[in-house]
């Protein structure tokens, strides 16, 4: 295998372009330059001289997956709407096919992330999982088979949007719905609701944040509940309590063996995990509990080059090659 | 194709087996029995004589596929669980493969109908289908990629356990969940909610209901409601309005091009269904409730049989074969 071309992974994320050799769960000679974002044009530009810097270190590539912060439709590979980078609209996949002249796959960053996990977890690579990325919105991946599942039109997976508490708040992103997952269990939620309750607690540490600055971070109700503040813990109680009513759902609908908890408010999880975990066993059906394992997301900061690398690598019929590769002698990070 | 075997579909119900021939949409031979409850021994004689039967019209057949309303492990052609007929616990694809000696595959009811229903739209067969079927309790099918899904073991695609009111009434079935689709868009629920309710009203026509048999069913609260009674029409309302809430995460999370809703309680449909797809149209993400088309189940009283003769046709690979011969002249019921 070491004379086969490789497979690139690219993950365009708000602040970086990153992009490395993948095989199996290992990703190397990775470059990484800023994501320029001033227009459309100037982030291809920008794309594509961070990929062609990758590929005079690893020749030319047998194909290249690449994971953006957008909604895409999978099956076109276009960008249906981008809020974070200039993409909406853009037809994506064959843009950066003509330029590279071989084989580009391009998907939601959550989907990359959710297959990078299935590869993460002990040998074999999980076949079924669902992914819940917790951060300023919620996101998620669910693996089938092996596959990043999308639905029809490859709009599917909107696990943030599944609601939970039919007359609960109205959903902070770009979401008609009221109590869905990302309306209670979101960056924003939080935020909205330490904001609400230190409004009416003046003399707290929460309400002395609001009083200084008119608003409660994530960071803020964060830093309170590490210090034990009891306001800040019970937001945390909520919250975890929440996310374990979601759990519960996913485990019930698509009987994952694993379970993974990611996105930048996960690095919180010891405020509210042991709670959701929890909530989420005394609700789901026990026979499809007892199967799966929950736990925190494995990628590292790579997790998103490897999990494009990985799809690239599955279109082009490499997969098997890779988790036989895999299982043998390497890729656990 | 008219020399090839047939392929058979078998529906066990909890009052009658029936196997008739299956091609495409299509149901012949129909033989119809009365279902042995007494034993497990009396049930499996029962539907291999009446497989027998139907034999000696269509020929030895190619496969047999098998539909039942109870918990299966697909992987291993058992029975997890079995409510209304005497089958927990059984290893039904090998005890029916024995007696026939050709290929037996057996499925829950629910799927094989939710996979006849994909049969059922028009040209070509539906790839993406979800189906909730509401009766005593809800269940549900989940067609992906033409296939019906199952999780990672088979017991997956509980779609009457997703919670969607998080500290909602305890799940009147085998579930300890709080406030999931079934506890609330059921005939269990249904009948619940109207007992509770009549309770307070003495001398309207549900209390009334009430007074004489100490409860209240789900036909009587049809039959008010149809009547136009202003407490059975609140109860439909409320109904509609928790089904649509469903609707909506089903879509955002599956993305299908078709959602269905079968089963009993869907013959009063139109105390409800409205509602229900008002609420699910304000709630789910617009650029895929745009790309899905809700309606009431196609099929009739065939639809197990053909469900469960389809599923047998893809398992032995003649499933492209009949999505062509369906296409072109045929299996529109």
């Amino acid at each position: 295998m070491a004379d086969e071309p490789v497979v690139l992974g690219v993950d365009v994320g708000g602040t970086k372009v990153a992009v490395a050799a993948v095989n199996g769960a290992t990703a190397s000679d990775l470059v990484q330059r800023p994501t320029p974002v001033s227009s459309t044009s100037e982030l291809l530009n920008g794309i594509e001289a961070t990929v062609r810097e990758a590929i005079t270190a690893t020749g030319d590539p047998a194909a290249i997956g690449v994971g953006v912060p957008s909604q895409i439709d999978y099956g076109r590979g276009t960008v249906e709407t981008s809020v974070n980078i200039p993409l909406t609209g853009v037809p994506l996949r064959d843009e950066l096919g003509k330029r590279f002249g071989v084989p580009v796959f391009v998907d939601n960053d959550a989907n990359c992330a959710a297959l990078a996990e299935a590869q993460l977890v002990d040998d074999p690579p999980a076949t079924h999982l669902v992914m819940l990325t917790l951060g300023t919105g919620v996101g998620g991946g669910v693996v089938i088979d092996g596959k990043i599942f999308r639905g029809a039109d490859g709009l599917g997976a909107e696990l943030g949007h599944f609601p939970i508490e039919a007359e609960g708040p109205l959903c902070p992103g770009n979401c008609p719905n009221r109590g869905c997952v990302e309306a209670l269990c979101s960056g924003t939620a939080l935020e909205r609701d330490a904001t609400e309750h230190a409004k009416d607690l003046p003399r707290t540490r929460l309400g002395n944040v609001y009083g200084e600055k008119g608003t409660v971070s994530g960071p803020d109700v964060v830093s309170a509940a590490e210090d034990g503040d009891t306001d800040a813990l019970l937001l945390f109680e909520r919250f975890g309590r929440y996310l374990g009513v979601a759990i519960s759902g996913y485990v019930n609908v698509f009987q994952p063996h694993i379970f993974v908890i990611g996105g930048g408010l996960s690095r919180a999880s010891g405020l509210f995990l042991e709670r959701a975990i929890a909530e989420a066993e005394s609700r789901a059906l026990p026979a499809l509990w007892k199967r799966v394992d929950v736990h925190l997301a494995r990628g590292g900061a790579d997790a998103g080059v490897i999990g494009a690398g990985l799809l690239a690598a599955q279109e082009i019929g490499r997969d098997t090659q890779r988790s036989a590769a895999t299982t043998s002698t390497e890729g656990r990070a």
